[in-house]
């Protein structure tokens, strides 16, 4: 072992200290990290809380001009790509606007009625959201307007509340208010950088909140699809499937099977377009044409069916203000919040989650409190123009970007196109069937239920399956916001598991190098005689260190127990490799203390190796180092310096 | 670098494939964890969880008779100690006892009052809980019996919604029941070993609860110190204070005098021996001592003096039996459930500290889970025998440690004298004024006020801090269990931030060795030409992966641009040092595919070095160490393979 070596100081500040005895072995000092004061730390400690990704670093070393410009980019994207603008990127956009129109207008009059509001609304939606975010949003191939998911749950939460029937005023003002809220809460996640708190909701506990969502609206849309006129306004399962058999008497075959071959007709351009994504533009025009068809089956046979439900009148117009229908005061505003926070974190995670994933497909970044704020007051607009709950859609960014939108002029040509059906268009719904809107709806929600997905989590990561499973069930037994509550803490309780009960390993050392790993796992690690040396991999708090205490005496006991029956030479020491022990707080300090205590009590020497930074600096702190005598850098080195004092003691 | 190594094999069931141009050069590869189906890999992360001291392991190896009788010994300890129990071990214990005793009688009186009830509840809970204890507890130096923080909870809680002056029956019903309650909690988490639930407590949260508890507390005794008539039953601090001078008309000199005189004496007491600790015995007979002095003042001028409080008449004889006044039915067992737990948590809490404190002085241990159930046995019986709340009192148990207590036996001792006091010193106590209790309350609770404690955590631990000053307040100021409930949410908060937003370093080499450490914290270390080596410290989660990958990509283009104002060579290879990513779900996986995916489209090579047990599995699993190529087990080994890699292209 022929290297060059420097005696511990475990206040080490670089300075070497030869040894007296032994010149060739060099040991490196630990060292605490550069000293900062308290405000320093806590500066340091905010800004990477709120500021991981330096917003501001773009305006360092620039001119005030440079400055103003770069800051009106940051606000308004739009000033990023305008000037760059050409017919050449027109022409893509014009072509992708008008594909997402036509899945817009029949989604939006469909998601609508899924929130139980006139499906004018979902119309409304479809026009000022847009424009809106076309001005402030980051993202290129984001198509905005009503989503499944938040729709639902906004017709859901306000239902149980208020019948759309009974009060259609009081329900309408609900709405608007909700996504006033949900406006508002998006908007100051944003501006307050709080954006991390959407993380919390993993991507296993969406995919069975989405599964779960699409079942109970998928089994809804049988209310339409057979004809049936009183429906339970109830969003559990059991009560939807009852009152789909309930009501046997009112199904109706001319409804049945009209609905079902729009139905089959659907699903099968869906199957067409997913294998083969060039021809995206097959699901993408079904569904209007279909609206169409319907439309004009059910005029023609008007005077020989009876029975069918249809849209009926829709007012001619573009969105009237409804700023004077927000609602603050009375017996229904806490529901308005609930609702607006619920829909506002879903359909925020919808949309930033479908930004960045075709922000990645094309290799730029979308700023999450960015695109937080523009979603926020794109919706705060809307509720004061007739439009309910928008976001970015999954299933149309992803027609937007087949089709080869370039930017976000293509919501703008979307927006445009909602706005000439609505001047002029509107009575040619008049006929429209609502199981056409049942059958859109279905075929939507159906590709949420991603079974393979839920498989490679059960493969992978079972406990992340249980927050699928917990999620899926929940929303489908219990309710939205109870489902979504036990996911989330599913969630966290895997978090505080993983630190309660962290992993200790053995390790042993790899022959002919200083590597020390996990015995259990490196069948060539041998066993350093005379030493027990132990990795903790968690930080240690309060919450796991009397397990880690127990746990670490156990190792001793084992390894002594092991030794005797094996009657090799006894144990010196126990090296804890701390390189994964990530934090430590005053309960920790403690244990480790009190560790040492009773070791040395067992006549075992304990060292620490290689703490990382705040660890060390907290052990610093408290002054007990003192007590450890020596800290090393690695287990290597505390292995050859010990071994080295042992065998002076011994002779 | 005369190393021998091996080619990497990123599933290397540990054979070597030589290099083909490099024979010196020998890496290592990285391991899989054994293979475990997923039904052992559930047992072992159960037992792991549940059983983590491995409680069976003394019964391997031995006789079926021998088993019996280590079984009898386990569950009750008597049979450990008993057969060695000597006439010397009867001495100590016999002084220590009656120690005890001297201070349990009037803390006892002194504590039921604290929970509003009689007087003599205070002494029943001073005879059979201890009883009980000594056949089942583990601890030999724990003194059992009522203890203040629960006492105070108890009545604070239960005063909310019953009054004992008006409702006497119920109120001592509801407090019989939720000692019963407790007990059954207290035995639970023993019984189904979920005793780590009470490490969510940490010392810091208790730390600021009983010092606020502490203050509240004091501030109520100015009752009987001041002789007020009318006080409120509120525990917050605005009304309590605004209760002391809104009844400033019925302070009575008399007793203010006499109550301030003990309490000084009292104090000056516990000051001295807590100085010289040879002289616990002066604090331990002061109680009794004060007690017997007012007593005798208050008797010799009771025609003299009017309107002095005293406890008045108290009915001889042993506990009469109340398992008839449990309550289980009616409208307040929520509140008798809701008082229950919380006082078992944090009678529990106190006495497993107490318990572990002294076992750790004297070398032996402790057994959590067992040491619940004996607990919560005690309560249970002790409320079926007019007992309130009991647990190991910290003032008396280190009182008990002083005098020499040897075993249990010390608990028989004072559980006898106790006896002896019920049934023929009762009489005595009938003069007894109350200012005294106030003074013995003062005192004793005085001590939890723990200051440099307190200033020890804002040195080492900011969030701890935090954690001690929300429990504080929200005792002093919102509620018992809101204040409690704050700080286990600060406490969870504390370890969520440390996950959401982990450290992530920048590593260099340390001259002349294979050891790579963060840049900023050592000197000596070196940037790698052409290499920007990351490490990150916390498992890689849903809760942080979104941040990470930002914050990974910032490192990156920082690097970028302190490479081009430097007019350094280019960077080539992102290695990431995953020694300290103690865990990983499926977010985390997804990040990493997609990281090395942006930055092999900037034509960087993205590495992963040393994966540890559990993320090596999850990363096969999921299929995606194919698309990396190659897995390092060092950083060092990364730095050296690929360096001659990027040599070899680059002629």
């Amino acid at each position: 072992m022929g290297i060059n070596c420097n005696r511990v100081e475990h206040f080490s500040d670089n300075q070497a200290v030869p040894t007296e005895t032994m010149p060739p072995l060099e040991l490196h000092g630990v060292c605490l990290p550069p000293h900062k004061t308290t405000l320093e730390k806590l500066r340091d400690r905010l800004s990477e809380i709120f500021f991981p990704d330096d917003p501001l670093h773009r305006f360092k070393n620039q001119t005030c001009c440079q400055k103003l410009l770069l800051g009106l980019q940051f606000f308004f994207p739009v000033f990023q790509w305008g000037p760059n603008y050409s017919l050449n990127l027109l022409r893509s956009d014009v072509i992708s606007g008008l594909t997402i129109a036509s899945l817009a207008i029949p989604q939006g009059i469909s998601y609508a009625k899924l929130a139980n509001l006139p499906p004018i609304v979902g119309l409304y939606s479809s026009f000022v959201p847009p424009l809106i975010y076309s001005v402030l949003g980051s993202s290129r191939h984001l198509a905005v307007g009503p989503v499944s998911i938040a729709s639902l749950v906004m017709g859901t939460m306000l239902s149980e509340t208020v019948s759309y029937t009974e009060q259609p005023i009081l329900y309408l003002q609900l709405a608007f208010t909700a996504t006033f809220f949900a406006g508002v809460f998006q908007a100051s996640l944003g501006l307050l950088r709080l954006g991390f708190i959407i993380d919390f909701l993993s991507k296993a506990t969406l995919l069975g909140f989405m599964a779960g969502a699409a079942v109970i609206v998928s089994l809804q849309q049988l209310k339409g699809l057979l004809g049936i006129v009183h429906f339970t306004s109830k969003m559990q399962i059991i009560p939807v499937l009852s009152s789909v058999f309930m009501h046997k008497n009112e199904w109706s075959w001319q409804t049945i099977v009209m609905g079902t071959s729009f139905l089959v007709f659907l699903l099968t351009t869906r199957k067409i377009s997913m294998k083969k994504p060039k021809y995206f533009w097959i699901s993408a025009a079904a569904p209007l044409t279909s609206v169409i068809f319907s439309t004009l089956i059910i005029y023609l046979l008007q005077s020989k069916v009876h029975g069918i439900a249809t849209i009926g009148h829709l007012p001619k117009g573009m969105n009237p203000p409804s700023s004077n229908m927000l609602y603050f005061h009375g017996p229904y505003l806490g529901v308005a919040i609930k609702t607006g926070i619920v829909t506002g974190i879903l359909s925020l995670t919808e949309g930033i989650a479908v930004g960045r994933t075709f922000a990645a497909l094309k290799n730029y970044q979308v700023d999450g409190n960015k695109e937080m704020t523009a979603i926020g007051l794109m919706n705060m607009a809307g509720s004061c123009s007739s439009c309910f709950v928008t976001s970015g859609s999954f299933s149309r960014s992803a027609v937007n970007y087949n089709a080869g939108a370039q930017t976000v002029v293509s919501n703008i040509i979307m927006a445009s196109t909602v706005l000439v059906t609505l001047l002029f268009l509107m009575p040619l719904f008049h006929y429209t069937p609502t199981f056409i809107l049942a059958a859109i709806i279905i075929t939507a929600v159906i590709g949420l239920i991603d079974y393979q997905a839920a498989f490679r989590l059960w493969k992978v990561d079972k406990l992340d399956f249980l927050a699928c499973l917990c999620s899926f069930l929940g929303v489908l037994i219990i309710s939205v916001p109870l489902g979504l509550s036990i996911a989330v803490g599913v969630s966290v309780f895997k978090i505080l598991l993983h630190v309660t009960r962290p992993t200790t390993v053995v390790l042993g050392n790899i022959p002919e190098t200083q590597i020390y790993q996990s015995l259990g796992r490196y069948g060539e690690a041998l066993r350093v005689p005379s030493f027990l040396i132990l990795a903790v991999e968690s930080p240690i708090l309060f919450a796991n260190s009397t397990y880690l205490q127990e746990r670490i005496l156990r190792w001793v006991r084992e390894e002594e127990e092991r030794i005797e029956s094996n009657d090799e030479s006894t144990m010196k020491c126990v090296i804890l490799d701390m390189t994964a022990v990530t934090a430590i707080d005053t309960s920790g300090i403690d244990t480790i203390c009190e560790l040492r205590k009773m070791l040395e009590k067992r006549s075992l020497q304990f060292v620490l190796a290689n703490p990382v930074g705040n660890v060390m600096e907290k052990l610093h702190q408290s002054n007990i180092l003192e007590s450890f005598g020596s800290l090393y850098l690695t287990v290597g080195e505390a292995v050859i310096d010990i071994s080295a004092s042992l065998w002076k003691a011994q002779p």
